[in-house]
This record gives C-alpha cells, sequence and structure tokens, in this order.
C-alpha cells in the first residue's frame, strides 16, 4: 500500500535491533518528513562508516585514524601490563566512564551461552590467546600482560564465557580476575539474589 | 570516545522518534557490523525518497508514479461522493485494511489541541474547504461530496480537531459523520470508561 | 522463618487475586504493624460477609436487607421489560454507572471458554432460562422481558459465552442484543483492530 | 451501591500497600466468595497476630515463645560478636537466606532520607546504641560486640541513614561495615551506573 521506496525502508528499519514493523514505519514517515539536509546527513554518515571507521589490529574497537591501533591501544599513558575482556564496544565505554581502568582492552564481539564447539568456535580464541601471549606481534611493543580481567556480564551466558576463556587462558601462567559482584547502586537487599547478597556480605568493609 | 561517524550516527538516530541515545547506539553498531550490501540498499532508499515519493495532489498521501493523484484518489473503483479525513498515513493503512470502506481520503498531516488560532492555523482548514467543495480543481474530475467522515482519533485532540473542523465545514452544507464509539475488541466492560459504555450501551443492537 | 502466624497470613493472602508471596508478605507486615481498631475493623468485616450479605433470589446480585430481592431487582422505578446479563458484580457496576441503563441485571458468576459440556454445564442456563420466562417465579411480580441485553465482554470467552447464551434463549422469542463495538474513549485508529474499526466505520453517525 | 460489609472491605483493603480500589474490590469479592472455612482463618490469622506475635527485646524481630528474646536472638550458635543493621523484616529474611551469615541483627524499622531531627528523632538511635554498648542488660547475657555491619540499601534513603548511624557510633570504638558493591547477578556492565561499576573493578578477584 505504501509507495516502493517507503516500503523498502519499513523493511530495512525491521532488521534494526529492538524494531518491529510499527516503529519501523513510524521512522520511514519521520525520514519521509524530515529536511533533505538530515537526509543527506544520515547517508552520509552511513557511507563514511563503509569508508573511514576501522577495526583495531590488537583490541577489535572501531576507530578512525592512520594506524592500525585504536588511540587506546596507541596510547603512551595505558596501563600495557593489563589487559580488560568485554563482550562489545557498550562495555568498554562504561568501563572507561568510571574513569578507574588504565589498562587495555579486547572487544569478544560476542559471548557464548553453551560449551559446545559450535559456540566456542564463534570466540577465536585462538586470536586472544596469541594477543595476550605476544602483544608485540599486534604492534604493541612495550606490552606484557600480567594480569587479564574477565568483565563480563554477571549472566548465564557471560559466566559460561568467562569460564570458557578462563580454563583457554589457564596456561599462559597470567593472573585471571574477574569483576567484583555485589549490590547495584539503587539495588534492594530484600530482592536480590543469595549470590550477590551471599557476595555482598562477604566483601564488607 | 566513539569514531566521528558513529558519534555522528548516534547523534541523528537520537532524533528519530521513541529513540534514545542508547538505542540510537545500538543502530550505530548495528549497521557497523551489518553488510555493505544492508548499508547500500539503507542509502538507496533514503536517496529514493527525495527522489521518487509525490505527494498526491488532493489527498496529501505520499505516492510513487506519474500522475499528480495517489492510487486511491485516480481509481475509477473508489466512491467519489465521501472523503474521510485523517490525521496520518498510518490511521488512513488501518481503515483501507478493513476493506469497508471505499471512498476517497484526506491526510490533515496533525491533530489540534487546543482551539488558539497558533495552532489551527497549522491545519490549512482552507486547503481543506476548497478541496471539499471543488474537488474537479484538483483533478478529481468526476467527485461530488455528498458526506464528510472525521476519522480522528476519540482522545482530546481528536475530538478538538474534529470539533474544529466540524464547525469550519458547516456552511458547506455537507454531510459530517464521525466514526462510531464502543467497546473495542479485547476491551473489559468492568474498566471502560463511562462515555464509552454509555454509547456501546445505547448504539446495542 | 516467620512466626507462625504471619506465616499464615502470607499463605492466605497468596491465595488472593494478583498476589504473589512478596506482596502477601508485605500485607502480612502492614496488618502487624496497623492499629488494634483496623485488625478489628477487618475482622468484623469479614464476620459480617458470611452474616448479613445475602444473594439476590433473581439477579444473584450480593445485597443486605430484609428481602429475598436485591435494592435494583425491588425497585419500582426499574425497567422490567429489559434484562442485562453480565459476567460479574463490578461489570454492573460499570453499567450502572453510566447512569444510561434503568432495566434489571442477571449475573452469570462467569464466562466460558469453550463450548464443551464441562464448561456450559458451569453457567447454569437452566436458572437463566426459567428467570426470564417466568421471572414471577422469583418475587419479580409485574416483570415481563422483551429484551436480553447479553453485555459481556467483548473478549474471547465473552464472545463464546456471548453465542451459547444467544443459542439457548432464542427459543425464548425474547429479543437478544449485544453492547455496540467501535472506538474506545483514548482508542487509536492506528492501532485498532480491523473489527472494532471496520464497526466503527459502519456504526458511524 | 456495593452492600455495607463489602464497602467497608474495599475501604480496609485499599490502605493495604500496593492497593488501589480496583485490586481492593477484587479481594472483597474474592472473600465473599471463598469457603467459609477459608474466611474463618483469616480473621483467626489476624487475632492470633494481636494475642501471639511479641517484639524481640533486642532486635525487635516479631516472634512467639514464651521468652523475651526471639530465636536468632536466645540461640546459643549464633556469633555474639557481629550485629547487622537491618532497615525492615524482609531484609533480615534474606541475609538468612543466604547462610553465609551467624551473627545477630537489629530491625531499624525504617530508613531516613534526610539529616533533618524530625527524621532522624524517628530512628531511636539511643536505642541502639544502648544495645550495641550493653546488650548484657537486653537478656544477651553473653555478647559483646566488635563489628556492626550496616546492611542497609545502597539507595539515597539507605545511604543517608547508614552515614548518619556511622557517625552516632563512631564514639563506641566498634568496627563498622557495610556490603559489598559491585554487579548483581543478571547484571549488564553497559547499563550499570559508574559507581557500581567502578566499585566492582575494585573489588575484583
Amino acid at each position: 500500500m505504501y509507495p516502493e521506496p517507503i516500503k523498502k525502508l519499513i523493511e530495512i528499519f525491521s532488521r534494526f535491533p529492538t524494531v518491529g514493523p510499527r516503529t519501523a514505519t513510524r521512522f520511514a514517515f519521520y525520514l519521509l518528513k524530515t529536511s533533505e539536509r538530515e537526509k543527506k546527513d544520515l547517508t552520509e554518515a552511513i557511507n563514511s562508516l563503509s569508508r573511514d571507521v576501522k577495526i583495531c589490529n590488537f583490541c577489535q574497537k572501531p576507530f578512525t585514524g592512520e594506524s592500525n591501533l585504536c588511540e587506546i591501544c596507541s596510547s603512551p599513558s595505558r596501563d600495557r601490563t593489563t589487559v580488560c575482556i568485554v563482550e562489545k564496544e557498550s562495555d568498554l565505554e562504561a568501563i572507561e566512564k568510571t574513569g578507574k581502568y588504565k589498562g587495555l582492552y579486547y572487544i569478544l564481539g560476542r559471548s557464548i551461552s553453551t560449551l559446545r564447539k559450535e559456540e566456542t568456535d564463534l570466540l577465536n580464541i585462538e586470536d586472544l590467546k596469541e594477543k595476550i601471549k605476544n602483544p608485540r606481534k599486534f604492534g604493541l611493543l612495550d606490552a606484557s600482560f600480567k594480569e587479564v580481567i574477565l568483565a563480563l556480564n554477571p549472566t548465564i551466558s557471560g559466566e559460561t564465557t568467562s569460564r570458557y576463556i578462563e580454563k583457554e587462558l589457564k596456561a599462559l601462567g597470567v593472573k585471571i580476575t574477574r569483576l567484583g559482584r555485589g549490590l547495584p547502586t539503587g539495588g534492594e537487599i530484600e530482592y536480590a539474589d543469595e549470590e550477590t547478597l551471599g557476595e555482598a556480605l562477604e566483601r564488607r568493609k
């Protein structure tokens, strides 16, 4: 019923995460009615994604620039003895925002929910192992890792992923840590699960 | 922190309806990781919006084609004695889907929530009046309206808009009707407001 | 862990509709901390339910008083040619609040979701038939029904119940009507289902 | 409209926490239709609350029994050098369920959201101080506290209450600790606030 370009946009937006056909329709009509300037800015930004954004040779973070390494991996002020493994870019951003972490990162790109081979194969664990053993090979000249922080979500898939990586990295002899568990800001003791509350009690200070 | 094209996309998507910065970020990363094909399809569809989509000379519906009138307004099988006034394209689509309406439409483009002049001026009521009086002037050669259906939402702004239009069209001598009120599918008598339930009782059959 | 009377209260409140163990616990502690006066008022009101509340001999509404008929069934000002069949007391209340209905009621006490005998047997349809045929037998001396309004929810179980009753009452030769369907106050055309919107179009006025 | 005992029940249930008039109505009709046995069990349990439930002389927990102390305070197997201050009974229950805590408790009964005198006066801090200094005076013959755990919610009112108590207890020379902060089970790094994530990083292990 809608004209072809609008139908096409609804179809494409429906594949965006969290977007259903109704929201996709609103997006298409928003674009129909927005200024030519705004539409051009959007197509420009999409084109620039393909043209200008590179993936860091070490941590796999997207970045722009001449180097093969992102601004964190190439910064002389970061601690090159610690690497923090995160699932995705937004986790890295969240940790950066705390201002409490000064080491490097490694973006896994996904988590796994079972230890079946089809799933673990998706993690590219050999790339991770090699990067932790020989960071110099990837351009991190003065890096030598003493601690790997597994900063994965305390969810079932996060825990499964952490356990798998921990087992795989054991042979490297590097210290492996995980984020502390406890009550979050705004949390309520009454509704906390036993594991969270148990850890909160043990780590009291 | 994110590279420039990603920041730009987050900024643009944040202006989409219902989208906050977090969802906008997910959209930007979805695009970063999607195929070149998908990105190209999206920019193509956006370009086609500007290039190919026209607004119908009579009903203001977006459409594609050579004519100045959309496929509904130019269809010989539609009843050209009735015009249904809707707020937006998706309302028109919803009415078309019922298969119960065979007349023409007019898309207002908005509703108003007060009768203050700043608001009523946005409705372009003269365009509506002229189109109802002289549909031939707009290319609807054999049209002559006997009934105007005000198909606006039974909400405060829909009711305000209906009242305003009804008053403005009165002098044209055309019959003005509104959609029936009552209990919707899945509604519950216990939770229905008094007006809805009162109308449901009066229109029982 | 909690003392016995509190555990008992949690167990009883957990059987209340919509109440889970957490809310039941809050209720128990609310009672523990409330005044003796409030606790006494509650036990008094519960005792009074058993002692003072009767069920109307005709419409099955709960009421207090000397008569066998509730205040609606015994009111001389109600129209005794119309009976409105509702599922439950709160539906009757909702209809009374509109001030648009002056006839009598019959409370079914439930709806059914299939036409299987185990379910239809729960409706006590013979009682309903007998009351519509011979209201005098139940103390409604001057009643003689010309119209039965099926005021059941426009939901699947409401529709199933309506169809069943309609079929069963057909032989009585009384006019059977249903509440009007359409858009409720606050509803949106865009989100209305096709049946509701179709009826709203057909019943426009 | 509803008979008096039902109206009274709706009024009383509407004062229950989280209950509005609609839910209160459902509760009243649930009771009307439930068995006499169930109604009697409920009034019995309410009567037993007033008659049988006592408040522990030390921790203020409700309990039943001959003693002046609850089953935790009078248990010889609990560690009488640690006292855990909680806001309410359900927090105590949650901590007991972890099985990780073997000390005693003190139920404050409330939290405060500002340090204004009208609010702090509600906390009865002198009772708390006296009980921590001289537990023997309250029947805890062999108790002598070395640690006070402030197990209040990591919310604004919980933090305000913790700060106030910490300041007031400082002079007693007892060690004061708080529950550990961090990511809860099921939490997501991306959505964690900076404080929670910062603490999770610092307390990694």
